[in-house]
C-alpha cells in the first residue's frame, strides 16, 4: 500500500482527492492537513464521505508528512514550494496540484503570481505531470507539477495539430469554459449562486495565469514561441470545462481525424470522439477523460478543436492520481474507473 | 415627487428597490449609501443600471438623509434601530426592509436576534407593512415594518382560512423553499454556486428568525396563540418563494375557493388562481404578485395552500415600494406594474 | 458471472443501470433492448458510456431474455406485467424498475395506473424491493417490484416513527421535491429546462401514483391504515429527491436519534447523521445511501424527518443492483461503493 | 393606440412579445393566434400575463390579421412568407421574427432552410430589422425581418472594427453562447433539463442557419465577402447570448474604445462600456440592451469583443417593438424601458 498524505485538504480539489483515494485499492490515506479546520473529521465538512473516510484534519506535521510515500499539495499557490525541500530530501515525492512548479522561468512565475520563487533551482527538476506528454519523465519524477485544469484540455486539443507541424502557431485562439468549480471554496461574492447563476461572462480576457503555462507547453510541442490567445468565461454550472480551440490548418487534404486518433492510441484518457460529434462536459463528469472531436466547417482552412474534460478530475484530482500510478508503477487507471454520471 | 433614500443599497433588496424606484414616475432619488461602497456610481457595482441611475454611494449622512420625504433602511438587523428616532424627529418617513421593527414585543427580539432593541418606545407605533392585512394603517404610518419574505407568502396562504376560523391553529405546517437570493450578496461558502448549486437543503430547522414573525402575524389574526411548525429550505435557484401549507379544516363543506376569492377580492397584488392550479415562482419573478392555489387532495381534512412570491419584490423590495406608495397616498400600483420574466 | 439483460434501456434509470452494472464485479451484461434505438451502439446515446459498454441496443427478443439469470425492466408502467409470466416461467428472475408489481392489490392498481392488470396472480408473489424492510424476502425472490422514487424516501424516513407505535398515523405529512430527472428522458414541454429551470413548483397534488404506494407500505408497519398528505415538488436540479416528513409524536421522552440509531443499525445503505444534521441532496449524488436527520422544533410534539436520496440510485438502480446482490447472494453492496459526487 | 397581431402567439418570442407589447402605451393587443391553442385564455398558458392580457388565442384569420395596423409573425421559418402578400396588400404592416425575410438571397435561403422561397420577390423589400445599421429604412418600411439573434449580437459587437477598416475581414471567429430558450418552447430532448441542465457543448459547428445572415451583414459593411468562423454553444441557463469575438487588428495604434463609443453614440440600446469591463449576460436579462466590452490582450494584434444581449429582447422580441416605434414614429425606445433583473 502507498501511505499517501494530502497538505490543503479542505478545497473543491481536496475532497476529489479524497473521493477517488478512498477507492483506491492500492493507497492508504494517513494524513490530510488544514490549518483552518485542524480537528474536525473530513467527512464533517464533506458528509459524501461519512462511511468512508475516518480521518480528522490535523495541523501541518512535517515528520508526519515525510513519513508518507507521497503528497499531494492542495493549497493555495506559493505554499507547496515552501514545502518541496524538505520532502524531497526526506524520501517522500510530491504531486503540487497548485502552480508552484509549472513555469520553467522563475521569472515567468513572479510576473504572473506576483511574488518570488522560493525553490527556483526544483523548477528543473519538476516534471509537468501530463502523462500524454511526459509518461517516462512522470514515472521517474520526484516532483510533479500537476497541470491546470484550462491548460489540460488545451493542450490536449491543440498538440497533435502542433506537433504534426500543421497548425499557425503564430494565431491560435483557444475560447475556454470553465464551471464555477474552478473558483475554489472559498468565500467571495462573484461565485455566489445568486451572482454566478442564469449568467455567462469572460473574464480575465487582458491576461489570465494560465495563459503562460499553455504558451509554455505549446512552444515545447512546437519548437518555438507560439502565438495564443486565451479568453476564459464562467459557465453557470459546477463541474465541466470546454475548449474551442480555433487553428488555421493550410493543408486541407490532411486527415486530421486519422492523425487525432494515432496520436492518442492507446491512451487510456484521451477519447477521440467519431467525426461529427460535439463532446458535452457531462459525458466527463466525475470522471478523468478528455473528449475530443474535429471539425473544419465548410471545408476552409480553419480548424475546430472541442475538449472536454471535469476540472476537478482530469484537470485537477484525477490526472494527479493517474500521476501517482504512474509514479509508483501501478496501472494507469488504477483507482479511476468512474464511470461519468449522466445526467 | 417624493424624494427617497436608501440606506444601504449594496445588497439585493438595495439593488431591487433601485430598478423599481428607477422606474417609478414620482420618485426622486436623492441618496443612496454604503459605507464600504462610498464614492462609486451605483452603475458600477450594477451595471443593469447604467443609463437609468446616476448616483454614487455616499458616506450615511444624517442631514441628507433628514431631507428626503421617505428612507428605506436595507440594512443588516439592527441597524435601522438606530436611525429611527433621528430620522421620524425631523419629519422623515421611514420603511425598514429589515426585521428591527417587525416584533412587537422586544423581549422576543431579543431571544430571536441576540440584540437589546435600541428603541422599543417605537416598536408600538410601527406598522407591519403587510398592506392586505394593515392597509389603513400604513397609509397613515410614519414608520413601516416591512414583513419578511417567508412571513409574507406564508400569512398570506393562512390568513383567510384563519380568519374565518375554520383552520384548526394548533397544528399548522409551513414547508417553505426559497432561492438563494434571500440569503443576501454577502461572500459566504454555503451560498457559493459550487455549493448550493444542483442541491436542495433544509436550513434552520430548530428555529428560524421568522418563526416568531409569523406566529405574531397568524396569531393577531386568530386572536390566540397558534402552533406553527416553519421549515424553510433552499432552491438551487436565486429568485421565488414558495410555501406549502397545510392546516385541518374540519369543515368539509367549506368553499374555500370562494372563501380566498372574496378575501383577496380587489386586492391588486394577490392572485387566487383557478381551483387545481400548481402555482410556479417563475410566474412572479420579477413581480410584485403573490399568486394562490387551494387543494384539499382525496376530500380529506387537510387543505393544501400553495403560495408564490418573489422574494425581492413582494417579500422585499416591491411591498417597500407598495408601502410607499400608500404612505403618500399614491395609487397602490404606482411603479409596480412589471409583468414576470417569463421564462 | 451473473448473465444481466435490460429491458428499455433508453431511459435515465436504463443508462444509471448500465453505469453501475458496467462496473460491477459479478455481472456481464448480455443484452439491452429498446424497440426506438435497436441497433444503435449503446454509447452512441450515452457517451459516458463510450469505452465501458460495447453492446448495441437490440429489439426485444424472449429467447434472448429467457437466457438471462436476471432481467431488469426499466419500462414504462404496463410494460412489464405482460413479460413476467413467460420470463419467469424461463427461470429468468426479474427485478421490474415500473409500477407494475408495487401495489397488492390489482384494483388500485387499476384505479391509479388507469388500465386492467395482465398477471394479478403474480402481485401476490412479488417482492417489494425495500431491502430494509424485506430483506429477507428479497433473497428468495423470482420477481421484485423495485419501489418507487419517493416511497423509498418516504418510508425510510418514517418507518422508525411507526414501528416504534409513536407516531399519530392518521395525520402524516410528506412533502417532498424532487430533481427532473424523475420526469424521465422524453420530450416533454414541462421538463424543459427553460420551463422548469429557475422555478419551483408543486405538482400532482390532489394525488401522485406514489401515494398509494406509500400508504401500503406504511399501513403495513403501522397494522392499519394510516391517513397521509403527500405533496410533491420539482426542483430545478437534476437529481436528488428530499423528503421532508412530519409527524405529532406525543411522547416528548422518546429518544428518537437513538431509536432511528438503532433501527438502521448495520444497514449498509442508511446513514442516521448526527442531531442537528440538514443533509444536502448533493451528499447523496451517485450513491446509493439514503440519509436521515431527525428534529423536533421547539420540543414541541412534531417530529420532523429529513431524507435524502439520489432518485436514480436509491430510488431506483441502485436499489435495483441492491436486490439483484440479495437475490444472488453477493454482498449486499457489491458493485455499489460508488462515493457521491461533492462539489 | 396602434392596433397589433401577432401570429403564433405560443413561443417564447410569442410571449416576450406580449410581456413588452402588454405595458407599451400605444398599442392596442387586437388578436393572437395560434392553431394548437386556440380557445385557450392567453393567460392560462402563460400564467405571469394573468391580469394584464385578456386576449383568448385564435385561429389564424386573413381578415382579423389584416385590420391591424401591425403584424408580427413568430412562427416557425417558413410560414410567415406564405402571409405577407396578403398581409401587406391589405395596407398591413409586418415584422418577421423568423428568418423568412433575412436573407437577400432566394437561392442561400433555400441551401439552408431547405425549402423554396414563397415570395422572392419581396426579399428585395424587406427591410433587415437592426436599427443600428438600418434605422432610416425601418422608419419606410412595410415588411422588416427581424434579426436572428446570434446575428444581433455578432453584428454589433464587429461593425465598428469592420466599418472602419480596421479588421482582417478574412479570419473572423465568432465564439457564440446561447442560453436554452433560444432552442424555443417545443418539446424535444436535447433541451430536458435533465440533459442541458449541469452541462455545457457546442453544437452545429459545421454549419449553423445564422451563418449566412451574419456574413451578409458583415459583408455589407465591409463591402466584400468575409471569412467567418462561427461555433454556437449552449449555456446551462434560460436567457442571454454572449458573443465572444476575435479580429485581428493590425494598426496598433487605433483607438478602439474611442471607435466605438462614437459609433454607438446616442443609441439607445446600445452600450459600450468601459475599458476593461466584463459584460455578464445577466446585465441585460429582460431589456433590450446589447452591451459591448472590448479587449486587445497583451496588447497584440488580436482583438476581443465582448458582446451581452438578451436572446428574447434584443435578440428577437424587444429589437421586434424597436422597430415597430420606428415603422410608426413612436420615441424608439417607447415601452422598452425595462430594467434588467439582477440577481
Amino acid at each position: 500500500m502507498i501511505k499517501v498524505g494530502i497538505v490543503g485538504g479542505t478545497g473543491y480539489t481536496g475532497v476529489e482527492l479524497l473521493r477517488l483515494l478512498a477507492s483506491h485499492p492500492r493507497v492508504q490515506l494517513q494524513i490530510i492537513t488544514s490549518r483552518s479546520e485542524a480537528g474536525m473529521p473530513v467527512a464533517e465538512l464533506f458528509p459524501n464521505l461519512r462511511g468512508r473516510v475516518d480521518l480528522r484534519f490535523s495541523e501541518p506535521d512535517s515528520a508526519a508528512l515525510a513519513g508518507c510515500d507521497v503528497v499531494f499539495t492542495a493549497t493555495p499557490n506559493g505554499v507547496a514550494m515552501g514545502m518541496a525541500r524538505e520532502l524531497l530530501e526526506a524520501g517522500t515525492r510530491m504531486i503540487d496540484l497548485a502552480a508552484d512548479f509549472r513555469l520553467r522561468d522563475p521569472a515567468e512565475w513572479e510576473r504572473w503570481y506576483g511574488m518570488p520563487h522560493a525553490c527556483p533551482e526544483l523548477l528543473e527538476e519538476a516534471v509537468y505531470g501530463l502523462p500524454e506528454v511526459n509518461r517516462e519523465a512522470v514515472r521517474a519524477a520526484r516532483l510533479v507539477a500537476n497541470p491546470g485544469c484550462y491548460p489540460t484540455a488545451v493542450q490536449l486539443g491543440f498538440l497533435p495539430l502542433i506537433e504534426a507541424g500543421l497548425a499557425d502557431t503564430g494565431r491560435l485562439v483557444a475560447d475556454c469554459k470553465s464551471g464555477v468549480s474552478g473558483a475554489g471554496r472559498k468565500a467571495a461574492v462573484p461565485t455566489l449562486m445568486a451572482e454566478s447563476g442564469e449568467s455567462f461572462k469572460a473574464y480575465a480576457v487582458p491576461g489570465h495565469r494560465h495563459l503562460p503555462e499553455i504558451r509554455q507547453g505549446l512552444a515545447l510541442a512546437a519548437g518555438s514561441e507560439v502565438g495564443l490567445t486565451f479568453v476564459p468565461h464562467l459557465i453557470p454550472m459546477i463541474r465541466g470545462i470546454h475548449a474551442t480551440l480555433y487553428a488555421t490548418v493550410a493543408d486541407r487534404g490532411a486527415d486530421l481525424q486519422a492523425l487525432f486518433e494515432r496520436r492518442y492510441a492507446g491512451e487510456p484518457f484521451v477519447d477521440v470522439m467519431p467525426p461529427g460529434s460535439h463532446p458535452e462536459t457531462r459525458t466527463v463528469r466525475g470522471a478523468n477523460h478528455c473528449r475530443l472531436a474535429l471539425h473544419r466547417p465548410q471545408d476552409g482552412d480553419m480548424v475546430v478543436v472541442l475538449a472536454v474534460i471535469d476540472n476537478l478530475v482530469k484537470g485537477a484530482a484525477g490526472q494527479a492520481v493517474q500521476n501517482m500510478n504512474l509514479m509508483f508503477g501501478l496501472p494507469e487507471d488504477s483507482g479511476l474507473g468512474q464511470i461519468a454520471l449522466l445526467p
